[in-house]
């Protein structure tokens, strides 16, 4: 079983036609998992929905005893592209007997180019195969979470070089 | 650096507005990839555009020869779904030393709902994270050559009971 | 009020996963008309769903009794594109005192670079500026039913020249 | 010939996936009718590409201007909503021999449930049926310049009740 955290991120930001803004409303990860024809069992549970620059502390905390509480060995995090780096570092300093892997989006599931769904099948696919760590899989690659940045200027994530 | 091969099936299904059937029209990888943001090294062959059902051992030995030909050890191969199984049985049977990984769609990408970008998110990770063999990522999950089967009235790849 | 009376063509053709075909599968002019944010008032009813090339003088005649029997005085049909012409004139022979627009689309409005909705705004806007008569709206165009043909090479409607 | 002229609005709105925020990156109006399959005679002007809320009286000026000096008959505007009222007032007070028609959407055009091209087909339509006038098409209807308003709350355009 795969267990699936919503934790906002460009990903599931929705467009308001009332104020022109992209919000949250809700998560879309069910109507992209039945698009996706995926039928892998899986647990999604929606933990917030934020934009990842508001992340805090607390909110880095949350996920982990999340990640911690629940049964599954294979988790999935939806994220923010721009600290979900920071979040896996925070994962990876307490959790070693589990895969987990984040993964986000450049543009949103909302809209008509998004890279939304097929970084849905790099994660889901990479939780599967992977041993226990933390890892990102972004731009069809799948990263060790102390082995990548994103690269703000180019919109992609990169391999750290140390 | 990761090999694709073309060769049809419905992910690369295109509508012929002239006659208003599903045709090939020249593959579509390429924007599939770059919606995808795939920054991941790849070379892209087509092979051929052919539905699945009218592939023949010809055909199935010209992708056996370029599987063989190919410098790269992970190669992705786009399928019509209704004889992927046939065509990673007949790979199998001669290839032990690469990974192949067979991926299609239900729904052609030019289609609004279509399952393509996920499946080949899924084909792209798998690629890169199994070891040498034969490979079916179809619904989100993955299968070994020999452990699959196309389930036609359900729509859907399952795990083949012996 | 707008009476929009449905009988199938390509603008309804819906993709069936299982087999590959394009299909009737319910009409999807709800959908659209919610996604235009259109507020004008109307009344739907699927009349029947078919290819133009199937349809009969007896289909003919059924549409031809709906209109007739409508309260109504402004009718949208939405149509195959093969034989729009020939139920445009079957109609204008028979009814002179309502407006009846006719209109459909080259391409699905399942699939992602349909015309559909653009059309349909075409034709809900000519069906209430217009006076009384039988009419087609396509590729952005307006043409009364004696004024028209479909140059099925070039995919697209065009004048008469008598 | 139509003569459509380009002032920004959500219609043009694109998403910058640098900093996740809806931007003008040059005009979809090609696409768009392209997609439409819009063969009826055309020429496109980009006079700004702006929010309307940050229209000035200059804007309205010489968008004003553009619309005396062009030779065309029919115009179409494309405007972003909030003051699309306030533009078309401006214009019906200095010109009264041509018939312009104002249009924008809910929705960007980039945006997977857009309204734009329901309502460009609305557009498009309407300036070739109606009178000398300044009109806007929105909703699936037809106002008169000083017949309407933008209810934000509901976020549709409604028969001004004076």
């Amino acid at each position: 079983m795969i267990q699936i955290f919503i934790t906002g991120g460009t990903i599931d930001k929705y467009y308001n036609e009332l104020n022109g803004e992209l919000i949250f409303q809700g998560t879309q990860l069910p109507a992209m998992l039945k698009q996706a024809h995926c039928t892998a069992e899986m647990d999604i549970q929606q933990l917030m929905l934020k934009d990842s620059l508001e992340m805090t502390k607390a909110d880095r905390d949350e996920i982990k005893q999340h990640c911690i509480a629940t049964e599954a060995q294979q988790i999935v995090i939806t994220h923010g592209t721009d600290t979900m780096v920071d979040t896996a570092k925070h994962l990876a300093a307490s959790i070693a007997d589990k895969t987990i892997v984040l993964v986000g989006a450049m543009i949103p599931y909302a809209i008509k180019q998004s890279d939304a769904l097929f970084n849905l099948g790099c994660a889901v696919t990479a939780v599967q195969l992977l041993p226990a760590g933390v890892y990102i899989t972004m731009n069809g690659k799948v990263f060790a979470w102390d082995k990548v940045r994103k690269d703000k200027q180019a919109g992609e994530f990169v391999t750290l070089i140390v």
